[in-house]
């Protein structure tokens, strides 16, 4: 049902159609909270069982001429194939597995299909989902199925945008003396982060990558003016061992001079779940690598309020994003496979 | 005159009714060329004397709310009463007077009133009026008078634009290794420039300084993605004992990194034309004191075809271009009878 899923346009913010399918796709059962376009597939909960949630977004990226799908050599070719309908499609399988196996499984199993995971953190529905949805603050562990190729990426990045603004005094450029060069102030002050390489962090045997850029700046009056003010983007990311305000504190120690550092955004990393004995069977069921997250994905979100969770899915993350986006059938299977012998507790 | 002046509006491509003023004014001598919304008073030309020619343009910045003038307190305010409607209404009388006295002059003096010099260099009509104006060209020196506050100021910078970009790869911020961040190129490779001091150079006796600076940067695509370009704006005045190439090649030479100049504009440098008798003459008649031209002015353009020229007017430079803009009655005065004295070969 990939295809199907696919050829349902959900850019974000247009998720409704798509939420509507998978609501038909899994019936009789029906979603036990409907939230702010998002769905949450809660189970019977049984005594003394750990709840395990599968979770994934029902957007897209804009289309790049990739809809409608196709099927073409053994892979699902379309708009979100690999980011993340495919993995939509295993959830919906696993739903009516469930339903129509009742197999003896050794987890409570809850599905949540949620909106605008493509938009800026502040759009993300999952705070108000938490709120809304008792239910899925029981979870032992998230299973976010972002693509990971079926490996399982733990923890995530922080991410932090600051605005470095500096200022001098414009004056003629013939006489610079008189005024005070901000870009100057700027090229100066920015050494150490121009000059930073990437620093490897391990956490709990994971190595993250930490990294800070200036990837925007703009400054100047004219071409015979001293320009008295640029305004540099940074952006650090930062290791899951490391508070927001640490971070902070770190960029502001990576620049010299008089410079101004307005926070735009700090996005905490997602804590490293190794040591959830529910992350282990997962590991043993997929046969999966161990992998660190090195971006920022939900995961942070629910491991913010003390919740487990980990990336694990069947999309490529190569194709995530792209005009020849695509997930193979065989990937989707083994996907499959995975979360069964998981949620039985066989391997 | 000046306050008369002063009241003709005349921003640059707007001179024609400050010509018609200047025509009325030095009736019944009219100018012997028109050319461009300027104008030029040529004097019958005596054998084995010298041509003096006095310079000034007609247009002005435009007007920040000092529009009508008003005399007060000894001096002329108004839009354009410092540059240069002051000099201006000093060149008027010089015609007025050698007309009405007929006075025993040891020089033949000619009076140029042109167009568009608060434009950037292309809208200079200069080189036009050189080619238009054969008499012009028999100059031995051309008395520009911008504002000096009556000193004499020789040579003039010249004025190198370029755009250097750096260029990179773009990746996710996440991930910068599998991009190039252009920003950080031009970070490392503009400290030369960022870290350079005016430097003191001196050209027949008179110190003039080199002055490089990034007065203009521009790139990045978003926060979360490594910048694949950067755009920066430099400038670079230079002494005039250096030619527009060698500058180039300095300008080169201070820039490191995998980074493509393109020049905007260079703008030679104003020749120092200490060793011409006539500037002798005129220090002489002025009692004023010899001083380096600090930024570029239409001296380079006159210099460049071989004929001298120096900055010499009543205007402070101090009051240019502002709000508050004025000339004091006392400075109009002094500068005339130094052009008197001048042209007599009187001190």
């Amino acid at each position: 049902c990939t295809l199907d899923l696919v050829n349902i346009e959900s850019v974000s913010r247009n998720e409704a159609a798509l939420a509507q399918a998978v609501t038909s796709l899994t019936e009789p059962i029906a979603p036990s909270v409907v939230h702010d376009d998002s769905l949450f597939f809660a189970p019977a909960r049984r005594p003394g069982v750990p709840l395990v949630v599968f979770a994934g977004h029902l957007d897209t990226v804009p289309p790049q001429d990739n809809l409608p799908g196709r099927i073409d050599d053994g892979s699902v070719h379309g708009l979100g194939a690999s980011d993340m309908k495919g993995a939509l499609a295993v959830m919906v399988e696993m739903i009516r597995w469930l339903e129509r196996d009742d197999p003896d499984t050794s987890l409570d199993c809850g599905f949540l299909f949620f909106a605008r995971e493509e938009l800026p953190i502040d759009a993300s529905p999952i705070t108000g989902l938490l709120e809304a949805t008792p239910e899925l603050r029981d979870a032992s562990l998230v299973v976010i199925m972002e693509p990971t190729a079926n490996a399982i990426q733990l923890g995530c990045l922080g991410n932090l945008n600051a605005d470095v603004t500096y200022r001098g005094a414009s004056s003629h450029s013939a006489r610079p003396w008189l005024g005070d060069n901000a870009i100057h102030g700027a090229i100066s002050g920015l050494q150490k982060v121009a000059g930073t390489t990437a620093r490897e962090v391990t956490v709990d045997g994971l190595g993250f990558y930490e990294v800070v850029n200036v990837t925007g700046i703009d400054g100047g009056i004219a071409r015979n003016i001293i320009p008295d003010e640029v305004v540099c983007h940074l952006n650090f990311r930062y290791a899951p061992n490391r508070m927001p305000d640490e971070a902070e504190a770190e960029l502001r120690s990576l620049i010299a001079g008089d410079a101004t550092l307005s926070v735009i955004g700090n996005a905490s990393p997602g804590r490293v779940a190794t040591d959830n004995d529910l992350v282990e069977r997962l590991r043993a069921a997929s046969d999966a690598a161990l992998e660190p997250k090195q971006s920022w994905t939900n995961v942070a979100e629910f491991t913010a309020v003390g919740i487990d969770a980990v990336n694990f899915g069947p999309g490529a993350p190569e194709y995530a994003h792209r005009a020849d986006e695509q997930v193979s059938i065989d990937a989707l299977a083994a996907s499959f496979g995975a979360l069964q012998r998981f949620v039985l507790g066989t391997q």
